[in-house]
């Protein structure tokens, strides 16, 4: 049972339709291909963004780290929460990619308007002694679970647009997140005050594609350059458009995240009834995050069972509560979550 | 017709079989997949080379930044060409990556044993003031069509191992230039010197994967927390290294650069006979660099032939020679190739 | 009055002497000086550290970022304490000069061993997808005005070298520090289990030399070109020598460190009276970091004393405690201290 | 004798007043000092440039990468020579501090313009698979002795200018080229079309200061971050900024360019009817680059000479013609000038 990541499930079919297609006869380059344009127009579509400047990448990492590079400079700093995925999970890409440094805003995955604010005054007073900021990056569903409220996001928004500063979401899960809001891809995005979106598909059934959409398109400057120097300008880029042209026709990605989100519910719902779990973090899409004593995580790991915890699973006290994950795709089938909660019973 | 590039391609069915093979049920993500594994020991088997360190990546252009950054340090050049793909056609990649420099050896695209030697020489009396030498990068098929002898690999391998330096192969077209010379893998890469090969799949009927070979895998260190922070570490690795392993499979590889390159020779053969134009490169694979009249590059082109050429074809003389590039991919028919002879004869 | 830092003062008579000294006729260039070679030798009979590898370089900030990234490499982290002037002060120098990231141990100034130990784990569990670890810095006397004991340094090194990683010492102020311990500067350094020490002169009577002191040459290697392709080897570099050496004569470094200490003692002592005042750090040596009220602050603004403090001084609370730095330089006059106490106790 | 470089003389008297003159009392930091305020404010008067942004720094490597990153972008080149001292003799710093790349124009230490125009060309055909320029970078007196004349440095500024790219002037010895031009600064800098320029006090009797002038400061925005993360921003900056204050004074910049020209004028003159040496660049200020045969340079190096040449002076043909350099500083005394030409006689 693989509960570990979104990234473990199969290619949907109606992806590898669009590739299959694609791959008929000769096509230009680098994307001076038709399925690029078709897939920049779809995307465009799909956000009513018609003037948003579209580029395809095949990572979550490359699309983060390529977008926060663009809107930085060098000496400038992104600021995010402590569990960010660029900060954390990333080995550094930002600041490969040119981004000064990471600062932290408050704690916790769900970024604070008020703790952006002071933090935004305390940096300005470092002046040229401190890497002055050039964006924020939030995540939506959260490194934890957790999804950003609509109105949230325009308070960080407005903030950092007070700052001069853009907002960048990192959507490697944005479908598991519309789906939970119930909402647009525009509401959640530009309508709200975020400049840029990595769009994931590769978490959501693509092989791997990420979707960068730059609303500003004046902020988007250099990307094209930048993507090519990273290696990430496929030269058989038909095949990363078509992966989007599939998962964006008739709301493939909207039904995926709404799979993946039901999985989570119900995992959800049925773990609630389990007194030995602790919920630090309040489930809405895809991802749960509770805490199980060691004793039981050893069983789990034992059973087969595929899942990350955070601390040491093999030495201290069995009654410790570890910090926990366990990821639905929208592919796996209800019947292994019922089998997992079998297990999980007895564990 | 398109003879501008052997990316415009289609996908080679056994790859795409390979695909779909990759993508029943669930598997590991980042590599701990049993298809990487797989797909590593065929490498191993190919190249007769046990010890070797391998990683897919998704460019050519990420694995030979990848490659010259682990190899160097961030202070050091990379002694290559003129012409090399490395410093002319990746924007810069090396340098994002970590080199410190290219310098160029001599001139032409076939490195040139006695240029390389003089040109340590002069870069050791330098010292902390130029940028030291960390390695040597060759490529083969080289950027004007050419095949590297193997005794001018092993000339290079020995001077630049006296100087304590690695050579790497940039091979994007490594099975075009093994099927020009009918050696083995090995042959053309360790047992001539080479230390690291970049192995092409893109150019030569994948969707889009290079394998990365450090022969002595104490070379290898670092490689595999840079492709992580540079995006190139795919969650769903299994379906890189499903492509090496349809690409590997019965020497596809081999029939693939083979295919190709009789279509250059094909092409070679005809226009010999073209009086018109002239020939400063012999062709040895896939690949033909003739210098023909602008004016007959300019029917051509509205002939609807796919092309390079250097020099603005537009504007100057109708008898000037520029410098023009035609390649046939695997896949391309031989009427084709002869509908291009005939546009060609009247142009 | 300059309490705002102890970069505002004079340089010594002695440092003065040194550089007309060396201004005699001519010398070699970029370190091929009799300076040099005198200047290195000073420093590792004060070290007592014959093997020890010794550069100069004009800044504390190149000396940080210069030896770090000598000591990891590009793709590892550097773990310090949240207000570690690596962190907070140089503009993301470290990152920029190829360090990965930075991580931050802990809370407070003092890094704490078991905080580190957690973080240290913490960290591999993350694996290629974390920016490992590649040193731990720390820094004496620290940004909070607190000096490590030298157990404490131990403790740190015994846990860093554990996991594989230098400790290195930013000694900015390592003059005030070891004159606060009364200790020697190798019972602060290789003898505690310092690895790499930033020796600073700049903030104690030099014009701007810091001595970077690896104590096993092996981990040198790299710094001389790092140092170069910085603009940070001097071609006249017989005058960060000579600096060296006349702040190394006599132990004129621990003259003025003492000097410095005692200055700021005086005024602790006295301020310790003023109960209007908290003391979240306890001050060791030159700097003071007292909490003292809004309205206190802005009027001894307005009185002519140049400091630092945190948090906005013109707006809010006027009862609100803000955290404030004063520093005393060598040179500060007792009664210019004696003046600001009188301003203080009026204010 | 020392004629390798002009950078082994001795710091002018007026500069050493100069630093003892700022050495009385205390100062702000960081360039907030009034001696930073007045070297602005006499640079713009040198330059006739009210509006000019100006920074100082300690090294020319550090003026010049500082100057080209802020004037690129990461991904795009410079376009120099290829003996300019940004692309051989500084260990790659503009690629360190961030440019993506140098490319070299024609052949020569003069920058042809026509060879820049066609360079300009082929690069524009790159399109993103090229790092584009951001900047043409020029030296004078360049790296070969010889000097740009005006009308030369208006056409290259017309060339780049018509590509939208600013024009670099590196003038580590731009004191001397003044004086060899007998022209004003203003003449050989922004009405010439130059856009930046590295005014150099380090070879010319200061101890290590260049000043870096915008002369449009929207160019120069991020310089001061740049400055600050390089570990350029001196908290003692005072003691750069009145370097410059003395160097300028009563036009010392140029009394030293002049007799320091003057020297080498007179070393020319004496060596013309030396039969025995060859004369590839006509000689115009300080520095001559003459052919001599290896027999003669290995007696010149055992008469205590200092001096460079390229190629091994220890192995050979006794006859073969090596370049080589002698450089005057404006110190070096006329009879040991006479001693030299006495010893290379006999030699």
């Amino acid at each position: 049972m693989y509960l570990a990541s979104d990234n473990t499930g199969p290619i949907h079919p109606q992806i590898m339709e669009a590739l299959t297609e694609a791959n008929q006869g000769y096509a230009l380059p680098y994307g001076n291909d038709p399925f690029n344009h078709r897939a920049v127009t779809a995307i465009r579509e799909l956000f009513e963004a018609p003037q948003a400047e579209v580029f395809f990448v095949p990572t979550g990492t490359s699309g983060n780290a390529l977008a926060l590079s663009t809107l930085c400079q060098p000496y400038q700093s992104v600021l995010c929460t402590p569990v960010a995925h660029i900060h954390e999970d990333e080995c550094g890409a930002p600041e490969f990619y040119g981004v000064g440094k990471t600062y932290l805003v408050g704690e916790g995955d769900l970024m604070d308007p008020d703790a952006l604010a002071v933090l935004l005054r305390e940096l300005a007073e470092g002046g040229v002694h401190t890497a002055q900021p050039g964006a924020v990056s939030i995540t939506s569903v959260t490194e934890r679970g957790q999804v950003y409220e609509i109105d949230r996001i325009q308070s960080l928004a407005t903030i950092a647009h007070s700052a001069g500063l853009p907002l960048h979401l990192d959507g490697a899960r944005f479908a598991n997140a519309a789906a939970a809001l119930e909402c647009t891809p525009a509401e959640m995005s530009w309508q709200a005050g975020v400049d840029v979106v990595t769009f994931g598909g590769t978490k959501s059934g693509c092989m791997g594609v990420e979707a960068v959409i730059f609303f500003n398109s004046d902020r988007a400057r250099g990307f094209a350059p930048r993507r090519k120097r990273a290696g990430h300008l496929f030269s058989k880029n038909r095949f990363l458009a078509a992966q989007m042209l599939g998962y964006v026709k008739n709301d493939l990605w909207r039904t995926l995240g709404a799979a993946a989100n039901a999985r989570g519910q119900y995992l959800a719902e049925a773990m609630c009834m389990d007194m030995r779990i602790q919920w630090p973090y309040a489930p809405r899409a895809n991802m749960l995050f509770p805490k199980l004593p060691r004793s039981v995580l050893q069983n789990l790991a034992t059973s087969g069972v595929a899942f990350n915890n955070w601390g040491n699973r093999d030495i201290g006290s069995p009654d410790e509560m570890l910090l926990t994950r366990f990821v639905c795709d929208w592919s796996i089938p209800y019947q292994d979550l019922d089998q997992f909660l079998a297990v999980l019973r007895t564990a």
